[in-house]
């Protein structure tokens, strides 16, 4: 590798790194980090300093790094074919293949993909997808699409609407007037501490209706969800929750968008959320976990419910007026095809699952005592440790305080990547796949030592 | 390549492909076409059908297809690294070095680039930092974004409500509030025949004054256009209007995003659009020329002004919330880095000036004379013949005719591709740069007899 001592000016000039602080970076106050290499569960930066990531990337290096499969694939591709568009009905034997591998996957009512490139651009189509089929079913007030807060859906003006976070919407002038939210699932969250799980959901639930009601179920065409809230603070639903939200969605005729943007594809241990939780989705979103990041992909999967009013519409308008250039970009759908592979051969999903439990279980017996841990929480591949200021009263650090961001650079200083989820003092974890149980206590060990050193 | 029998069967029941006709393509009734390779400027199936691609896959593949360099920089970089995230100041030695290359192209008051993946994700970029600028700057009425009707911006929901095409528009409820239309600076089509190309645009520019004073010009934030509109039909813009737009745009401190994603990095014979009108543009959109589509990137470039108004935002209120997982994708950039080399090492800008020309001329001689032809226009390497019904009372043929899609068709029939632009009976070309003399006659001598099959 070029050794050039120039590269961290011309980062610092020239890059508009998101999610930064632009005025310190600029200034050279912040840290910068050139990622050179990685294998399996860990990265290695110009430095030679080398890092277990145990949040593959921004959750979606599933498979882990360095998988010389995809690699040759990409290779290969881009050598035959780089790009061309996938316009009326052109493709590539690879987004064929892909389309196919997808649906067999999904849940067995979804009928076909589109694909995109990012999560935020699958959420866009899924919108447009919602409005058109209303507006093919002679419904043109049913528009507003519920959503919940914490939920992450986008980092765009009408996905990063669909977002239920203070950080993507302040200065933005965000969320934009066709979006509305609801109570998140989040228990440990709840105001009245005196209610059970099952209170709880029927509170949610209630809160739900209520919405529906003020709102007119009449102007209401679509619930989006995670499975598992994930950026909002990596949440698993309390038991029964979608169930209950299904029956109301079903009782409004409001269609359901499973985001699975995190739990698509195996994250957490089985395919998709949806079937865990026994969700029956209109539109699943799907992205990180498709090419496990391997190059852009995403999709929006449409069910045959759907699919019928969409060909209904173009027999009566013509084409569908939309498109991205890069759809089903070849070099993405081979990736995709060759992680699909991956994940079955390797038997990662499975791993996932046993590893993911063993995880949680390790972070839970080691932190769980720990005087400002209020929850340890988890499922599959996913984990989060909230801290709390007191466990009794259930009161939250200032912000300013940054305990969770403080943690997670202790974390760091000892070769071990974490994610402080944004809003609130939560450290979460989405390893890749293949983290090994050996690979597991290293991260509950260093989580350990981070807790300590932080908080005492 | 496997001979998959299975392929066009899966390809109907699986895949949802963008613009397109999806009843008719699920009962089998459109062409299905399976690309395979590609050299130069031609594309092959794989039935063995080789075409000539005169619009360049979308006219992104402005390299030219089977580009060994940019391949093999791809191949390397997804064997190195595939991916890690560029939050919080991560990189790539690939993504740094393109973020100085762009700086280095891009006009000399332009400071920062932020990478995306699509020319749609670009402008919503580019929109919420238009709106958190004001909003910095403490000005929250000034939010409203000017664009001219057959713009094209995208195809997301803000990006699609910027875009005026009826096409992307009908069904789907747009365009949004948010954002309001004005005057194409499209000459040919102007409603007084008698206006000289000056009166025109002073027209042009009264109409837009009137706009803004309509709308308050509190309350307009930004105007956003293509140099030369692209799919609202390829339309350079008459002697004078950027000028006198951008005189208007600075009295009312409205900023100005220039939509380079078809003009970027060469095709009208320099490097940026800009420059050749001598616009003076606070963001610019760049996407498909920056990779020649190898790999999905995209940018905004930010302006001095701007960039030092984000970083008053995050001195106030901390780190930007903004974000694609996808940012700066270690396969895009080594893409781009390869691709932006390759136009210095093989002069394809030069060539793009001066065959493009030679193609207009070409076209303009073998095409004028039909009586059926309206105008033959262009600019750099990118070319338009618009037919009517008749010349001299400038009537156009009904949509329903199809004109432009059946010569399209008869086009590829022989084996070239240019598009049915989709708003008028437009043919649009918009070759690879490597476009040689004798490729640009095929080209036109093909035009012609598909003129003459469809219209006489």
């Amino acid at each position: 590798m070029l050794k050039n001592d120039l590269l961290e000016q011309w980062d610092r000039e020239n890059f508009f790194h998101p999610s930064t602080h632009l005025a310190e970076f600029a200034r050279g106050n912040l840290a910068q980090r050139v990622i050179t290499g990685g294998k399996g569960c860990h990265i290695e930066d110009r430095d030679g300093n080398r890092s277990l990531d145990a949040f593959a990337g921004l959750y979606c290096v599933n498979v882990g790094y360095g998988r010389q499969d995809i690699a040759d694939a990409i290779a290969a591709q881009a050598k035959e074919l780089a790009y061309y568009h996938s316009y009326v009905g052109h493709g590539t034997e690879a987004s064929i293949t892909l389309a196919k591998m997808i649906i067999e996957r999904a849940p067995d009512h979804m009928s076909k993909v589109y694909f995109g490139l990012s999560g935020s651009d699958a959420n866009e189509t899924n919108i447009k997808l919602i409005w058109y089929y209303n507006n093919i079913l002679s419904r043109p007030k049913k528009k507003k699409i519920i959503s919940r807060w914490r939920g992450y859906h986008g980092s765009g003006l009408m996905t990063g609407s669909l977002t239920g976070l203070e950080l993507f919407h302040n200065k933005f002038d965000l969320p934009l007037a066709q979006v509305v939210h609801t109570e998140a699932p989040y228990y440990f969250r709840r105001d009245n501490l005196d209610q059970t799980e099952e209170q709880f959901v029927a509170h949610c639930v209630a809160e739900l209706e209520a919405l529906i009601e003020r709102e007119g179920p009449d102007t209401i065409a679509a619930f989006i969800g995670e499975p598992v809230l994930g950026t909002g603070g990596i949440v698993p639903p309390p038991e029964g929750y979608w169930s209950a939200v299904q029956a109301v969605l079903d009782k409004h005729d409001i269609l359901l968008v499973a985001d699975e943007v995190v739990t698509g594809f195996g994250r957490l241990g089985t395919m998709f959320g949806s079937e865990h939780y026994g969700m029956k989705p209109d539109l699943i979103t799907i992205a990180k976990g498709l090419t496990s990041a391997y190059a852009p992909l995403s999709g929006s999967i449409v069910s045959d419910k759907m699919w019928k009013v969409l060909e209904q519409g173009t027999d009566e308008n013509g084409p569908i007026g939309h498109g991205w250039t890069y759809s089903a970009h070849p070099i993405g759908a081979v990736a995709g095809v060759a992680n699909l592979k991956l994940l079955d051969e390797l038997n990662l999903i499975d791993n996932a699952g046993a590893v993911g439990t063993y995880l949680n279980a390790q972070m839970t017996d080691a932190l769980l005592d720990h005087v400002h841990v209020g929850e340890v929480r988890g499922e599959g591949m996913l984990c989060a440790v909230e801290f709390v200021k007191d466990r009794g009263s259930r009161t939250y650090f200032d912000a300013a305080d940054k305990i969770g961001p403080q943690i997670a650079t202790s974390l760091a200083a000892q070769g071990v990547i974490a994610r402080a989820m944004p809003q609130g003092d939560i450290l979460g974890f989405a390893p890749p796949f293949c983290l090994t149980r050996e690979e597991a206590d290293t991260v509950t060990a260093a989580t350990l030592r981070a807790v300590k050193s932080v908080l005492g």
